[in-house]
């Protein structure tokens, strides 16, 4: 490792303080998994009665706790449940160790917790290809439990950080039926020094009271909106997992309460936010905001593709406002367009106007708003109703820097 | 323009000797588009009874002269032919007024050299969104005729630079029938100072005699396997296009010849191969062999995925062999693979044998075969028969720098 990155220039200024969540507890500790002198593994319970959702990569070589997950996440239990989290390595392409490392790992803490296996989940996030040293997890299993406590979610979020220059928080509370609701949401992502792979990690908690299926129906939904609409550098991790559990401990239900989904739509914005504000030497936080397409999944692969192309992200860090290039990645997404109908903006500055330079626009605003470090890119098709938004950062030194220069 | 790059670290020692194409004829101009102190038009003219044959951009945001090109492609024509071609300024997005000079320098072309316009064709490279000054290029049309020489392909070759760091060409002879036929092509591609964009124009010239179907059909195949298969960035250019013509002079009809077919493989592949070397930045050149694949398009989708990553390209440049995220490039690509089964070679290095680091593999083995300035990735997926090839550079702080630091 080539020593900690600077936190980033777009961090938020502190770690947020976030509400208790009623039923769910956590704790951290330091096993030694890779990284000296920090904590390195997280433990969160789950009272009875709680339903967990989750979404996981997509991704042909996904990790053994990714598939461990999955294969859980459907049924339905009224027991308790578990989620152990451990940084420094992602016991990925590890083939069969990797699947008995998760199981050991699981089976201790439903052991110890006195839980059914069926309802521990765990993550792991860091080097992969190297056998997960489980026994140092294990071994701090019961040291975990006598230290769990519903104060200590912040203890968690710095548990699963990687090269995260910063960890990520978000809560929320909200008014249902004259009671208050909670959340409160922790995630790593987008760090990576080599030979890591960058991973997203998230772990959402409420006191809401909610049957599994439609908290897995509000979640898949959110994560479109969300996490699945940020990106780094286009590539996709190996482990990454979200996972939600509610523990119903409040009493209040939430199913199609459309205030408790915006305050959790409005959370995991927020936290995916912080992944792309955390981005490998970002300077820059850009959203990208596609109308006026044939769909909203057309909208969705154009924002994506001027979202991912080198030479929109670098012009952003040179700080460029170059609509050609937005052009070039519109032009190369494959979704349907006319170039003599698109117009660009940057902000609130019309740059482009059905298909040539806007007669108004001036360089030198362009410039000027470009020097901003949250930007927002809008772009109109003129062919239709469909829309999207994506989040992205720049393509900096920063990122070369990051995973170039070290030599493993 | 923030000065010349240097010459690529990758190029050629120097620009070959190619064989005269009988009936073929070249002159190359100072025009002044853009570029002071250098050439920037070049002309072709074809003897009649030549075939022309291209492929083009996909782009939906495709320049005028894209557009010109591909309505005339299919034409049959027992006339002669032109190809006029400007640096400095690609008249891409630039609406109807684009449409205008395209044919304001086809229609002049055409009473130049008494054909008709629509065996005229034309590209044009360079900035975009800035109207073609075409009445720079039309003042010149008569010195260009008037100079033209069979001798003179490299300097059209000089002519359509932007910023490559050096001219491209390539040439063949073979024998068909007791007979030799000579090819020769020039090329120009990668190089980009905002706020241009990579582009790639193919100029392709041979003294073969082949009906205009039969050419196109193999220009179409070989297309496929090589300016097709090469990435630099993922970027696709609104001007890519790539001309064909075969002057019928040495009488000797090629169609179905194999040996024909070989050579100008070689020679498409030779010039595609230059572009990945004046790539961006470029400091390795890297060959991504995938086989076992379910499909030879799966192959080829897995490839590319391995070519584009930006984590796979900067650990290239920073010569560390992290299979892991080659594994991480497959595994989001979105054709089928199996974890467990995939093995990768680093040149003859077997690195990771069916989902697990091989036992056999030391570590300063990969580090030390990474130093070379040619590369090539070996992945077998193990789950089919599908194959495919494709070329790509590492992703450096030269890259940003390019595109990033100047500022317009």
């Amino acid at each position: 490792m080539a020593g900690t990155p600077p936190r980033s220039p777009l961090a938020p200024a502190r770690f947020p303080d976030l509400p208790h969540i009623s039923g769910a507890s956590f704790a951290a500790v330091s096993a030694g998994v890779k990284y000296a002198g920090r904590t390195d593994v997280m433990l969160a319970r789950l009272a009875p009665g709680s339903t967990i959702a989750g979404v996981f990569t997509k991704s042909a070589t996904r990790s053994a706790p990714v598939l461990d997950c999955q294969a859980k996440i459907g049924l339905d239990n009224d027991a308790g449940a578990a989620i152990i989290v451990n940084s420094g390595n992602s016991n990925a392409f590890t083939g069969k160790n990797g699947v008995d490392a998760t199981r050991a790992v699981t089976s201790t803490v439903a052991a110890a917790l006195d839980l059914p296996e069926s309802r521990v989940y765990s993550s792991s996030t860091g080097v992969i290809g190297e056998p997960l040293p489980f026994a140092k997890i294990t071994a701090k299993v019961e040291e975990l439990r006598d230290a769990l406590s519903e104060d200590a979610i912040q203890n968690a979020a710095e548990a699963i950080r990687t090269t995260d220059t910063f960890a990520k928080g978000a809560g929320a509370q909200v008014e249902v039926d004259g009671k208050t609701v909670s959340l409160a949401g922790i995630a790593k992502g987008s760090g990576m020094i080599a030979p890591d792979m960058a991973t997203m990690l998230v772990y959402i908690f409420t006191d809401a009271k909610i049957a599994r299926a439609d908290l897995q129906a509000m979640v898949s939904e959110l994560n479109v909106l969300t996490f699945n609409s940020i990106t780094v550098d286009s590539d996709t991790s190996t482990s990454d997992s979200l996972l939600m559990a509610a523990t119903g401990a409040s009493g209040v239900d939430v199913a199609g309460n459309a205030a408790f989904r915006d305050a959790l739509h409005g959370l995991m914005k927020d936290l995916a936010l912080q992944v792309v504000r955390d981005g490998e030497g970002a300077t820059k936080l850009v959203e990208i905001q596609v109308t006026g397409a044939l769909s909203d999944e057309d909208a969705r692969t154009h924002a994506l593709s001027i979202a991912n192309s080198p030479l929109v992200k670098t012009a952003i860090a040179g700080e460029d406002p170059n609509w050609g290039r937005v052009v070039m990645a519109i032009g190369k997404s494959g979704a349907a367009a006319d170039r003599d109908l698109i117009s660009i903006s940057f902000g609130d500055i019309l740059v482009a106007d059905k298909g040539w330079v806007s007669p108004d626009y001036r360089e030198d605003a362009g410039a000027a708003y470009m020097k901003n470090a949250e930007l927002a890119i809008v772009v109109n098709l003129g062919i239709g109703k469909g829309s999207a938004t994506v989040w992205t950062c720049d393509l900096t030194h920063g990122y070369i820097t990051i995973n170039a220069d070290y030599r493993s």
